[in-house]
């Protein structure tokens, strides 16, 4: 197919967007692929739809591949499933919320596990009908509470989201390895560079979940990885090793000791080391951070989490550990309602004694003594022994993870960096058909309650991550998998015999399969040229100066290599540039 | 590409669906091609998916061959530039409104001409520019009063919709024209019967309009068509031929007359019949229909539409002449509140006397003479002469059109038809390109206005029209064109060498280039040729019983016609009868 852009629907524009800060977002529209339609919202342009159709297509081919049969239910949906899962609730103001003509509310969809769950049951009845994968390329709907980057977290978005139901846990563990490969095989052929890292686990009851991160310094997403063992992790999921506990027998007691002024650790720590015998840092106190935490459905509820002196509470990890419980900070209103808690002073004792709960890191093993708060004003006590002179109720993974923490596999520090998520894959289990009884026959005569797999590619989302990671000052450089054209052909020479002889090679550049944009518009060549670049098709052929003396222009806009060739070599160098 | 029936996504059904009542509703379900999700709101299942995916492509190249340049804009919309429209309001019920978590306005679109023209706006600077069309197949969202009959009238529907920007009324008039022979293609191609009918026009200043009709005995548009001429109209957009004025200098005075129990036509009739001279019948009556009208913005206004007592009032046709104010018929309030309305005997005058708007049907021309009401109970007044003792507001079409009526072009009666609305194209003209203000820099260096076409054709209710239009009493029968395979294969014979040679033929047609879905199950012979009947794949291949003498059967699904074949010459005769 030939597209002529001087009536191709594309103005590129010379400036930035003002509210564009990362690069995709800036060339996407600079270069006339996107345009914005509201806040987190936008339109596909001709070139950015042929880019998202192609993203489509390979990953509906990867999962075709697979066995994933393809089917599409609405955006569109009644409240009464997800009010059965609790997710109506629980999304908060993510989710957006419609009434009806008749006041009945409905929701757009976010995802789509309970309609999924709902239809399996509904068609599904004996052991013979699975395993099945089903799924769907469909427009989704999340209300952000901070939209960013253009189509990199929009509120209305693309994705790829699929579902496995089997009867066992081999089961669902073929199907999510399927899924897996499946993915790799997608990012390998989009040509995006990406880690697989473990998501949070565990509350899901064993449950296995990783994230497919795109590598990006604009991702918002941190993960750490050990250069050593390839081990990869979301933050959220990094597993603190516990130390062994450690006998406390012989250790003296605590002892409460005046500290004025103190209400830092810094403050704390050079007390210590001007007052008490021997060499402190922060690392040897207990900070306990207050916070208020609900479950859903539940009251909030006051809880203390203590970590050592030395690190913060990553409220991303705090809040993945309490998942689905909500989780807030207290405010001064809460500390005033609640005198036992004397800020800057607390310890686990008054949060015992006045029955909230205590969740420590897993480092405060029992026997390991800390300098923490004595619960009063300008005291703390030093030598305080886990699980000699407290239980907390539990251990929380909550401290920040920083460059250098051991690697769970024990194999090295860790280092941190910042992806994109691009694919999500999760082992649900049967939190789903429990909910709606998903069962069927199973061999034995006896029902089976399915298990689920759930499964997502950000489709809309990976044009721009793959615009972030493949660009430079000049423009995009699309992967010859997803470029919207094949051939970007400037006509830089006013010649008749020139225009005659591009439209010419147009044709046949037509004709051997190749799809091709014609700049047959009334500019100069140094804008033409510009625009090649800002628009990013991988191979520019230009027929310019040289077109009298019969050769034309083949430019590789990755490498930025030109050569010329002759014009009756042209078809097929082109072809052979573009199928490399 | 061989899809197993063994494994696919796919129960059909023995009964009809509780809520169904029109045979591609029906069988839509039970053949499981769609589900329902919520009311008016359905799941594609992989049949029902490939159907509509078959439908978008036939739509996709008609509408690129005519120079359409495929964009998607957002379902998720802004809710200012329908304020500027006024659409914001005017949609009333059927617009699904959101706040998003900002409390902010939003709404899912409709239809997008508001949208498409700022687009326009924002891109296009040059009379250079122009022609343009742009097209987007999308789903889009209305919160239908009655949602029926599955995905004929959902409220979660896709649709191909697409709009021209010109320069003057003969750019326009050539992008309509374009899009009509794009239609007729689109729908000659997809085998839909239809016919093109003058739709409502005059509201927009001139401007055309027309509908695709598919033929339907279950459709909710009348139309009416004049045999003789070709004529077709949408019931809204027939005009009633008025008649010459008649000169009233000689015709006799108007006379009150006391009427008791006369409140209906038929009463009244019987009493002129029985007390003057001469012979009447209900079209010597006029019958005056009380309503209210609300112009947008505006207050409640009550209006008298005036018509032959022989005919009722067609509220459909009444609000599409009113359109874009609301009509609602008066209640027993308004009539207490009103008391110079006379229920049963209204008259002219009274509604001139008190300030109510009159409009009447054309047939109520200057020099007309009526027996009507004379706004007392239990009194008509006789020889009420139209032009000289009384002077309506104006005419309105409001009359129903009824079977035998004279054709507007004159040349016979008309008749009445049903069809579903599939396509509709209009000239909008400059009523959103005025709003937004889309104006280009003209040749002549001032600034030029563009007008504006807009153009729909039904995708997701086109798959209902095709199973509505080609079904028999054992289920669909697709045209090749949107089949979701193009051969179903059954096999029908559990030898081990019918079985294997029924693999071999699925893989052989599938290199020939067909689409096949092998049935595969375990299941009775007669179970499967229900079911390959209701499914409606239009070539049917069965390894049956003749496999052992080196047959297999091929049936054609329209004509139930089967031949047997010799298994060396399957392939062939297979892609044969695919392709005739």
């Amino acid at each position: 197919m030939i597209t002529r852009m001087s009536t191709l629907f594309l103005r590129t524009l010379r400036d930035d967007p003002a509210d564009a800060e990362v690069p995709s977002h800036k060339l996407l529209v600079r270069a006339g692929y996107v345009r914005r339609a509201a806040p987190g919202v936008y339109s596909w342009l001709p070139l950015g739809l042929r880019v998202l159709k192609a993203v489509e297509k390979v990953v509906r081919e990867e999962m075709n591949a697979i066995g994933g049969q393809e089917i599409l239910l609405p955006a569109l949906l009644p409240r009464e499933p997800y009010d059965t899962t609790g997710r109506w609730t629980e999304y908060g103001d993510a989710l957006f919320r419609i009434k009806d003509r008749k006041g009945v509310d409905m929701l757009l969809g976010p995802t789509h596990e309970e309609l999924f769950s709902l239809l399996v049951k509904s068609e599904y009845s004996s052991y013979k009908d699975l395993p099945v994968t089903l799924y769907q390329i469909q427009t989704k709907y999340r209300d952000e509470e901070r939209p960013r980057a253009g189509i990199l977290r929009g509120r209305e978005f693309v994705m790829k989201d699929s579902y496995s139901f089997d009867l066992d846990d081999d089961g669902l563990k073929a199907s999510y390895d399927a899924h897996r490969e499946a993915y790799q095989r997608i990012f390998d052929r989009l040509q995006v560079a990406y880690v697989i890292v473990a998501a949070t686990s565990g509350a899901m009851g064993g449950s296995a979940s990783e994230e497919f991160l795109a590598e990006s310094e604009v991702g918002e997403d941190t993960y750490v990885r050990c250069i050593e063992s390839g081990y990869a992790a979301n933050v959220e999921a990094v597993v603190t090793p516990a130390p062994e506990p450690v006998p406390f027998d012989d250790l003296p007691e605590a002892v409460v000791h005046e500290t004025p002024d103190t209400p830092t650790i810094e403050t704390l720590v050079a007390w210590a080391n001007a007052t008490l015998d021997g060499s402190y840092d922060a690392a040897d106190t207990l900070k306990n951070v207050l916070v208020k935490v609900r479950e859903p459905g539940g009251e909030w509820q006051i809880t203390g989490i203590g970590v050592p002196g030395s690190r913060e509470v990553d409220f991303k990890r705090l809040e993945a550990s309490l998942e689905p419980a909500e989780v807030e900070l207290l405010t001064d209103a809460d500390f005033a309602a609640n005198p036992f808690l004397v800020k800057g002073y607390i310890g686990p004792k008054a949060l015992a004694a006045n029955g909230a709960r205590y969740l420590v890191d897993p480092r405060v093993a029992d026997g390991t003594s800390w300098i923490t708060g004595a619960d009063e004003q300008g005291r703390h006590v030093v030598g305080l022994v886990a699980g000699r002179d407290f239980t907390p109720d539990g251990t929380i993974e909550a401290a920040e993870v920083v460059d250098g923490d051991p690697s769970p596999d024990g194999k090295g520090p860790l280092v941190a960096a910042r992806g994109i998520e691009i694919g999500h894959i999760f082992q649900l289990g049967q939190k789903y058909t429990e909910a709606f009884e998903v069962d069927v026959l199973g061999e034995s005569g006896k029902p089976v309650r399915l298990t689920m797999g759930s499964y997502g590619v950000g489709v809309s989302r990976l044009v721009a991550v793959l615009a972030e990671q493949h660009h430079d000052d000049k423009g995009l450089r699309w992967p010859k998998s997803v470029s919207p054209f094949d051939v970007h052909l400037v006509i830089a020479n006013k010649d008749d015999a020139a225009v005659t002889g591009a439209n010419d090679l147009a044709a046949e550049l037509d004709s051997a399969g190749l799809d091709v944009v014609l700049d047959d518009r009334k500019a100069s060549p140094g804008v033409k040229f510009k625009d090649a670049e800002l628009l990013g098709v991988p191979t520019v052929v230009v027929v310019g100066r040289g077109y009298a003396a019969g050769t034309v222009e083949i430019r590789d806009r990755f490498s930025g290599e030109a050569i010329e060739v002759p014009v009756g070599d042209a078809v097929a160098q082109v072809v052979a540039a573009v199928r490399s």
